[in-house]
């Protein structure tokens, strides 16, 4: 009886989800992706074959020129935005007359800096794989009918060059079938996002007009890990710097002067240990002060959102999280994370040496309202509390002679966090086309944990901004064997393809 | 009368010292060595040409033969002493028909392990420079005259191929003098110490009766900083290990999942820190149980040596001491030492990733009676009380799942400390010739911080021995830029001569 009734409720509900999306176009974007599998691989491929670390300007614009092609042969007018030592920012638009909303897609086809002796193969020769490599996924020819649970691994796969593919196939499956797009579409690809975009805020000052939308939408960054779709309504900010403590001016022999001479990495120890307890709480005096705590309709929103962190416990292989709180509720909080640590050497390179310098690389997440010169300032206070006198860039022998604790702070720039509100009218009909797709399972959320400059765009051109991301949550985005697993991708052809027709 | 006594005593006992040293030898090698520095250099070059890392088996064995055919060109008998995988130990032998000490000099030829990217020139280029590379100093030419304050530098030069150079160099002027060796003279010149000499048991087994002497000479560290000569009566042990802890078996990006992910750089800190207070004192339960506190002669031989800490300070560049304590002082409590520390990147490598795993390189130092064993169970028991379980390769999926806090060990072989008598009569006499020749200068210490693997002579052969130094304090030794002084270099020249002809 029980069973009986949900079938039937199921069946209702389909029905209605069903009558709210135009036509079937999700599933005319379905038969065509399936007919096209190999050539949409294919395309995607040989997009990630061209290396994209932002500061590699020459690969830089040969990504910029194949993409260029892709949108001009989709019949978008294309314009490669630049100010002086800027990567270019691919803009393109598709306007339809009579449009009455223009939608503006972001995304960036840099990626970040790669270590290639961590990865399983090159990051810049795309492999097919059945499973993630830390489980033992074996490679697979990239031929079609491909598994959907297979995964294609090369730097930017999820970050974030499969938007480009995705809204590139959806517009393909579009055309195809003759189904008119409703929008002005726009789109704006960014070539410096994993550099910190610094210069996104001039490119939005001096191409305003060009820029304007109704909506921005995000695609960047995974989606839910209970693999539901997500769209998100924020981004914590984001101001990264290293820290660097020094001992002698010379390295020491660990036997004549260890307990006597002063171990840098020790110092650095007590410095990040005064920063930040083992719960991931920042201990740094004010820098919560600008924090605004989250609303009621937030924690509503992450309440109604499944709980995801048992099963991230297992795929993560078991080591304790930081804190009790569901990563949800964590990723509220400022956070002061540490990237990485070097001094001296390890394994079979290590000496029986006293380093002269200890380094740490610190990544802080910012929410709503604090600003990265301010936590600059509180970081920096803090450092000199701990009795330390500050330089920002190498001491010189006097600075080292007066001075007997000395740290480096080398900051980059950074970015303010942005929450858009839950209740925006065009951010809930996006909402409800992809929830309707999606059989009522979309997730909302008010922010994700990662950063995107959204503050500097809704500053700039007073527009809201909604992230929809495309990628799976294991996608090993930023770190080694980056991937995208093809679900994914063809469930974003769909999104992309509803989103644009019924919008 | 008591002032006449005195001085009569005092008399008697300068003509006695007088009459030890047969002639004046030191006189004599002096002159030998100004008329031939720049054979010796360019000898002591050749030497340090050859790459010595201990693991180099082609490069050690190219050593090996290097220094034979300098012995046998002395008139010393070679022999290489092999066991199965082992380096050869050079032993050579210059008897003296009807002598009634046998004496035997240690030195090692291997060297630490290299950073070439740290040097400012190649570690096995010899390169004659006016000061450390750290206070501008700028290359000279390698021709005689030579400044006695310039310094050689090279992987080796001071640790520990200068007494190779310098026991050459004192037989020649010896035997170009005329002057005839007082002892049977015996060389032990290991090919692994710097990777803890893990076959020397083995080998004072096997080579006890050759190996037979009154008294072992270890010429390997540096002198006082003082740069007066230096005489010690021990070392420190030395057990060496590296740690790591784990996060999530995958790289998280920090955004989406920092505050929440662990993060093993921040788990490192916390573990380190239960271990070790800022000041070096140790926190582990039952370290120091095995401890003999230093005897009243010990302390006054100490207190009898000249300060030498603010010197050091203003040698180091001013960074603040991790103790008040003097160094002497410090380096008679066993330490523990953080040699290197590593995960994920810093600097323009560094990725918003929070790192799957961070190591620890660390060095204990070991006073009288601790053992490496005893100790690598207080360690480990202390990691297990933090809540950890210990492993010691890479931890299996299924430990990863049924452990929250996994930390592997690697331990690297060790061996204690060792401190002869103070008040023994060949080591009043070895003090005796060498504080004459230093016109009353020698300094006599119960230990040097650093670790020779004394114990086990000393075990295996029943001999005492004793430590005399030879290379500036000041030589980089086991860091970049290793140099010897070259006056420390002439020194030892008339300290060797008039040992071997006054012992």
């Amino acid at each position: 009886m029980q069973a009986h009734r949900a079938l039937l409720l199921a069946f209702a509900l389909a029905f209605l989800n069903a009558s709210e999306i135009p036509a079937d176009v999700a599933g005319d974007a379905r038969d065509w992706r399936l007919q096209h599998e190999q050539s949409i691989i294919d395309s995607f491929a040989d997009l990630l074959r061209i290396p994209n670390v932002a500061s590699d300007t020459a690969n830089i614009r040969r990504n910029a020129e194949h993409i260029s092609t892709m949108l001009q042969s989709r019949k978008f007018r294309v314009q490669l935005l630049e100010l002086e030592g800027s990567p270019p920012v691919i803009f393109a638009e598709r306007l339809r007359p009579g449009a009455k909303t223009t939608l503006m897609i972001y995304a960036h086809y840099d990626g970040q800096p790669v270590n290639d002796a961590h990865w399983a193969s090159d990051p810049w020769t795309p492999v097919l794989r059945d499973d993630l490599v830390e489980r033992g996924g074996r490679t697979l020819p990239m031929t079609a009918p491909f598994d959907p649970e297979s995964r294609l691994f090369a730097r930017s796969a999820g970050d974030d060059k499969a938007p480009i593919a995705a809204l590139s196939a959806a517009v393909d499956a579009l055309d195809a079938t003759g189904i008119p797009l409703s929008v002005n579409l726009k789109l704006f690809l960014d070539g410096e996002e994993e550099a910190g975009s610094p210069h996104l805020a001039d490119m939005l000052a001096r191409y305003r007009d060009l820029l304007a939308a109704d909506l921005w939408l995000f695609c960047d960054g995974p989606v839910h890990q209970s693999r539901r779709p997500l769209l998100s309504y924020g981004v914590r900010g984001n101001v990264g710097f290293d820290l660097t403590v020094y001992g002698a001016n010379r390295p020491l022999h660990s036997g004549h002067y260890g307990n006597w001479a002063p171990n840098p990495i020790m110092r650095l120890i007590e410095l990040i240990n005064s920063m930040r307890d083992a719960e991931g709480r920042i201990l740094i005096e004010g820098f919560g002060q600008q924090v605004v705590p989250p609303s009621p309709e937030e924690l509503q929103a992450i309440a109604a959102a499944p709980e995801v962190d048992r099963q991230l416990l297992q795929e993560l292989g078991g080591a304790r999280p930081e804190t009790d709180e569901r990563v949800e509720l964590a990723l509220l909080r400022p956070a002061l994370n540490l990237r990485g640590i070097r001094s001296g050497d390890v394994g079979a390179q290590a000496r029986n040496s006293i380093p002269t310098s200890a380094t740490a690389s610190i990544g802080l997440r910012l929410v709503p309202n604090q600003t990265p010169e301010f936590l600059r300032q509180r970081v920096e206070q803090h450092v000199r509390n701990q009795g330390y006198y500050i330089v920002h860039r190498d001491p010189s022998a006097e600075e080292r002679a007066s001075h007997e604790h000395i740290a480096r702070l080398d900051w980059a720039s950074g970015y303010p966090a942005y929450r858009a509100p839950m209740d925006l009218p065009i951010a809930q009909k996006v909402a409800r086309i992809i929830n309707d797709l999606a059989e009522g399972k979309l997730i909302q959320l008010p922010t994700m944990g990662g950063s995107l400059p959204l503050y500097l765009i809704n500053q700039a051109l007073d527009t809201p901004i909604l992230i929809l991301p495309i990628a799976n949550h294991d996608d090993n985005q930023h770190g080694s064997d980056e991937n995208l697993r093809l679900q994914n991708l063809w469930d974003a052809i769909e999104i992309y393809a509803s989103v644009l027709t019924g919008l």
